[in-house]
């Protein structure tokens, strides 16, 4: 199983990625989770809410996340300081889009649930946004 | 005034991603528009919702059009070709991420909304994402 944590600045935005995935890329191999926005709903992030749902799915071989803009990228950072070192390498954050890297990490993952097949197709559609 | 039409997957999205730039980049010289999802708020295109949006801001200097994946894109493009030739040159789908893109051409249209410098910027933040 592989779990993708979706940092947004916004809570719409992390539940419609996860609505968008769940419904085009069904997968047993792949949990997507909403962490957008700050505690009350607001713009912003939750640091909190992030290690929450790192904690609850330690289970996972791996965990992706995805940010949007530099606010979220600082929370991810500081939240992958905080946790376990033993958990810490099955973390990792994705220098990618977040409505499509988080989309190509799915479909990879459908296919292919490797790491290295998932950073390989991350890195592609970067290379081609290049 | 630049008008920025956001072409997602899930009307959630890009609901969230007007409530982002609406509260982190008020400005005068943008209007950020919601086009995502299907007609009855499913996961989808709609692409007579992207002509009637644009049809409905002529009045603005340039109009940039932003999409998640594949499909949004060809509907973007569809629609592109169907509108009036006087008017088309106004309208530009921009190949950028779109929560992120959106963002930067925000920000710049609040700084300077020349279409060179929104340009420039949003081809920056693609080649630091390369």
């Amino acid at each position: 199983m592989i779990t993708i944590i979706l940092v947004s600045h916004s809570r719409k935005i992390s539940d419609g990625i996860v609505d968008m995935i769940t419904e085009m890329v069904p997968s047993d191999n792949v949990t997507v989770l909403s962490a957008g926005g700050t505690e009350d709903g607001g713009i912003g992030t939750d640091p909190m809410r992030i290690q929450s749902l790192i904690e609850t799915h330690q289970e996972s071989e791996r965990i992706y996340l995805f940010g949007d803009i530099g606010s979220s990228i600082m929370s991810i950072e500081m939240v992958l300081d905080l946790i376990d070192s033993d958990f810490k390498e099955k973390c990792l954050y994705i220098d990618a889009p977040l409505v499509e890297g988080a989309f190509v990490a799915a479909v990879q993952a459908m296919i292919d649930p490797s790491h290295e097949a998932i950073l390989r197709e991350v890195n592609k559609l970067k290379n081609n946004q290049g």
